[in-house]
Formats: structure tokens, C-alpha cells, sequence
């Protein structure tokens, strides 16, 4: 469904306009997806102050950009500011990528991210399939921010909830699923390795944040960003001795990229 | 007194139940421990949030793991979460350990860890010579977060403080003390280069929260963990070139250690 | 204007002297800029908790260090400490290196700088091009906290402010300018690559904060600190597949560089 010389295109475009990411994301991951933005070649900025935040999605929407709201380590002044950001992306077009970090690992994860998706529709939902399944059906409890699922579970699921928010639903896993509630696609790129590397998901989350600051086919940007994430990780794994090398030989692989890898590797 | 067969039964333990680590940590070291416990073979979680602490914590003593209290960047806020989550853990009997980041460097930091290990006992208190006679005589004046002091200096210092809070003792450095107040081992694995990585104490006290999910034994438990630590670093050394690949090839290490290393290597 | 003995001295007095660095900076950065300062022989602790901060503060200045303000994830809490620490710093006659990360991309950052460098002189202002112009002349609008500008166009500006805070001036890019308003000098070393690497001027702010410790001259501290990135990021680069090995390599190289290198390689 998606061809290496769509993503090829994608990603020559996002070198050349290097987009604002604008990121409200949690404390664990923000040095390593500023890291991974700026590795694929767009320029990240982490921006969570009720006084700044729509002034700072004004601004990626001027230049070129999106917003990504993550709630890996949400807490309620933090909630406050995405839900600002968010009416502001959506007043100004922003493009917004939503990450339900641990939803279902407690009540106050999973509400919200309800109450935040009742109030603006995202472009994109990106979540392992636990997360998926409890921000759909709130009765789901997840392990913490690991998923005991796997994206074929959540089908169904993940396409009422892309039918629900009228956006596209990326479940992530071994196999990744993406679906805007019509047209669904797997993408099977990725390493096993990977998932020993924290905040992968949320580079992931980051990267789909990019693809649709450039492409405004949120359901191609989103499986665009997934096929690059798997196939960097391949790269990045045939190097690796451990999951400490595979991230760093992993913004490597984002950074080197090429067509013809692109071309061999892509499933 | 500990013994590799035994260090190589709580490893495999761990990669098999993949206990759920709750972490209330500082900002620095959030990614570098959820990395190097996702590494040994754990799930870590990040949690703060006063409105979720309580959520899980339940939910870790459900599943079976542990919660990690490193008051590194603590405020306010921070500090309330921390005090509500030693409580759940108490009655949801969910092992803590406890790292005094700082003991000594303010009275903020001495205090608060004075107030909070007042009320909840931990099963394990791991800090640098400094930090443990900070918490131990609240005069003592330390240069910032690393310590002045070796672990010899406080060995009864060390064994006082564990007999009043009826809790296992780890004083990190160049070696390791481990005490319960009765039985006192040192741990002489790791390697000087280690100290120049930030956060690396920070991460035993994580891998001690890991053994201590798996192993009920708080003193064998924290023992375990820190000959691994130091097998693991010595391990990393070998092919480092300095602090930056040292890091990476300590979770490289972690998560490829074998019955082999541990055998060779624990002194 | 500077030279390769000048700049060993600095280092080898850093590597004896292990300065306190007491940094209040963003969430993004606290984990690479504590492995840098550990790198060139520093001793970092963050501490921003407004009860903490007069006291951390005072220790540095005590024991001989510095501190950093950093306002990359800036909000109003972390505001009030960053004030209360600067004033602590000017009462101890403790170094403060200023970072006015993304001042342009908002004007609740242009204002806040305005705020707290109208209130206390820093010893050094460290910020790219379009920053410095942006907390100049507050009607500038930067795209978010990559500059849009180069150091030799802001020359005039950056002189200005120098003048005006009595105090030295650090415009990093692709050449850096320092200047205090009377003398200025450019360093040239460095590498493309390190623009990849997120972060890298907040290190940079770090290092002089580190160098400033030892050197009471700010002009020539700063300068000593530019130089050991540009030239750490070269050794680096050479190693370096992409800017994930090069963050690492940067990291080891800081740590052991020799005279003979800066002898080498400053141009």
C-alpha cells in the first residue's frame, strides 16, 4: 500500500524544509525524540508553559510544523497545557499527533486522554495496543506502559476509534498497524531489540509528527513514519551489540538514510 | 558470602517475569534507568502525578515489582507524591527502595528525606558515603551529589542507619557496602570510569528495586544488584573509549549478561 | 587571541579542582550536560527547588564552582527559582552563565530574560544568533530554538549587549563570536555534524560555566570553553557515523583530551 518511493519522497522533503516539531512530552523521552527529529532533519522544540504554548503552536503553524502531545508523565499543570496547545493547533491548523503513554495503567491516564479527545479530534493517535484498547473501552488495565497485546487484537478497536475522531490510529508493536477507519495497513519493519529501548514509542509518536508537517495524507505520513522507524531499527540492530548501541546507531540509521535502503528493506 | 549461581537465578527470574518497576525519580537519570531496567529485564513506569501514585503502586504489587524514590530534583509537589506513594506501598506491601540524592548538599534534601523515611520504612536505603551519613547525622555538610567519603568510613554509620529504619543499607563506591545491620558484605566489582557516567547510582538503586521485585531477601537482593552493576561496568569498560561508549556498553552489557561473566568475574 | 597552552592550563586546573556546577536548565538537556561537566573533569548537581536553591548556591560558592541559567523548559515556578538563584549567586559572588534557550520563539521568553538579566549581570550570555538578537531588540521572532542567523550578523548586537550587561557575550553557530564589548575573537573549531546533536549548546553554556569556575576571566574562559567543543566535536566527528555515535564520541573525547590535540587542532 505504501511504496519506498512515496517515503523517499517524504523524507527528501522533510531534509529540505526541516519543519517545528512542537513537543509536550513527557521527561523521559525528550532527549532522545529531540534527538530522533533532528536526525531525520526536523527541528524539535519542547514548549510546555500555559503562557507560551500558544504562542509557540502559532509559530510552527507560520513556519511549517505540528504538534505532538505525549502524556507519558502528565500531571495536571502539564494537562492544562495540552489542552491549550491543542485548541490553539486547531485554531491555527496545526497538525496534532496524540500519544496515550500508559493509558490503562491508571484511571487518571485513561480520563485524560479521553477528556482531552472529547474536546479536540487529533490528526493521528499513536499507542501500543493495550493503550489503544483502554482509551476505546476505559475497563481495559494495562502493565504499566508496556502492552500484553498484540495491533492484530486491536483491529477492530483501532478502527472505531479512528471512525470515532474522524483521524488515523497508528497501534505499534511487533507488527504495526495503521488505520483511518476506512483503509488499514500493517507494516512489518522492525527489530525485536527495539522494544528494550525506552521511549521508542515515543520516537515513533515524534516521527509521525514530522511525516505530517510535510504530507498532508495523515494516514500515508503515519505509515511512512512507521516503515522508516522499522527500517532504521533494522539498520541499527545489524550493528548493534545491545539496546544500548542499537539507539545510537538508530538516529545514526535516520540520519544516513537512503533510497536504496529504503528500497531493499521496506516489507 | 553472595554467590554467581545465585546472582544468575535472580537474572533469570527477572528476564522471565519482567517485574513492573515504579519509579519516582529525578529528571536527569528518568531516561538512563528506564533504559538500563528495560535492559536487565524489567518494565519500568514513570509516575508522579499525586492523582495516580496510589493507582500504581496497586497495580505493580498486583502484577509484582517495585517502587524506586530518588528525591534527586525533588520540590514541593514532587515530595507530596513521594510521601503518598511510600504509603500505598506500605499497604499495598510493595518493596521500596530509597535513594537520598544530595543528603547533605541542603538541608531541604536532608530533611526531606528525614521526613520521609520517618514515616515509611524502605526495604532498602542505597546512597554514597556522603548521602548515608547525611541522613544518618543531619550536620554533616556534603560537596554537592558526589560523595567525600568511601563506604568504609561509614560502615557503622551504615549499620546504625539500617537497624533504626529495620532496613537493608547500600553505601555505593569505589566499593560497595551492603549491610542489614546484622550481616555486612563489600562488593569490589565495577570500574573507576564509571563514576564520570551521570546517574550511575542512580541506576543501582533502579537494579536494586528490580532484584528486590523478584527477590524477597532485601540484603541478597541489593547485593546481587550490585555486583551485577559492577560486573556489568567493568564488562563496558573493556571496549569503551571513555564515559560516552561506556554508557552504552553497560546496557549492552546488562542486557547480554550470562552465567559465564558472573562467574569469572565476581570477586 | 587565545592559545593551546592557555587552554590546557584551564583543563588541567578543571581535572584538580573538580568545580561545583550548580545548573537550572531544561529537561531536554539535564542528562547530556551533567555527562559533559562529569567529562571535562566537573562536578554537576541540579537542584531548582526554590527552597534549595540559596543554599545549593552558597556550596558552590564555597567550595568553588559556578551556576548555570538555562530557561529551555521554562515555566513560572522555575522562574521564580532561577531569579532567586541568580541573586543568591551575585550575593555569594558565585559565576552565573546565562542561556537564553528559544528567546525569540515566544515572548514570554524574550520578556523573561528581559526580567531576570535587567535584574542580575551574568558573568557570560551564551545563546545562537537569532537569541542574542532576539533578547537585544525584542520585536526579532526567531524560529523555534534553531537560529536563522549567523554569528558575524549579529556582531554589533552582540557587542551591545555586552556592553550594556557588562558582561561577556557568547554567539555559537557555525563560527562562534565572543566578545565583552571591547575585545572579541572567533572560534573556529567544530563540525556540522554537532548541529544534528540536541542540545549541544546547552553544553556549551555548561562548559563555560565549568571553565569560568577556574578562570576568573570570563572572556577568556568562555573562549577556552568554545574551543574544547568546537575541538571534542571534531575528534568526535572523525569516529562518528551520524549524530547518534557522534554524541558519545563527544563525550569520551571531552574526557580525554590532551595538549597535544588543542595543540593540534585549534585553529
Amino acid at each position: 500500500m505504501i511504496t519506498a518511493q512515496e517515503i523517499w519522497t517524504d523524507i527528501i522533503a522533510l531534509r529540505s524544509k526541516a519543519p517545528l516539531i512542537h513537543n509536550i512530552t513527557n521527561y523521559v523521552v525528550m532527549n532522545s525524540t529531540a534527538n530522533a527529529l533532528l536526525a531525520i532533519g526536523a527541528s524539535p522544540v519542547m514548549a510546555h508553559a500555559i503562557e507560551e504554548v500558544d504562542e509557540i503552536v502559532r509559530l510552527a503553524a507560520t513556519v511549517g510544523g505540528s504538534l505532538v502531545i505525549n502524556i507519558g508523565t502528565l500531571s495536571s499543570r502539564w494537562i492544562k497545557s495540552m489542552a491549550r496547545a491543542m485548541k490553539a493547533a486547531k485554531a491555527y491548523h496545526l497538525p496534532i499527533v496524540f500519544d496515550p503513554v500508559g493509558a490503562g495503567a491508571s484511571r487518571y491516564r485513561t480520563e485524560t486522554c479521553k477528556r482531552l479527545l472529547d474536546t479536540i479530534s487529533p490528526s493521528v493517535i499513536r499507542g501500543n495496543a493495550s493503550e489503544i484498547a483502554a482509551i476505546t473501552d476505559h475497563t481495559v488495565q494495562t502493565k504499566g506502559v508496556d502492552s500484553t497485546l498484540s495491533s492484530s487484537d486491536v483491529l477492530q478497536t483501532a478502527q472505531n476509534l479512528a471512525a470515532a475522531f474522524s483521524c488515523t490510529v497508528c497501534v505499534s508493536g511487533a507488527v504495526d498497524l495503521v488505520t483511518d477507519g476506512r483503509q488499514s495497513t500493517y507494516i512489518k519493519n522492525g527489530h525485536p531489540l527495539m522494544s528494550r529501548v525506552t521511549g521508542l514509542g515515543c520516537t515513533a509518536t515524534a516521527l509521525i509528527a514530522a511525516f505530517l508537517a510535510i504530507n498532508s495524507c495523515a494516514f500515508a505520513a503515519t505509515a511512512h513514519a512507521m516503515a522508516v522507524m522499522g527500517i532504521a531499527g533494522e539498520i541499527a540492530a545489524q550493528q548493534a551489540s545491545g539496546p544500548g548501541t542499537l539507539q545510537l546507531y538508530f538516529y545514526d540509521a535516520l540520519y544516513n538514510l537512503n533510497s536504496q535502503q529504503i528500497e531493499t528493506l521496506l516489507q
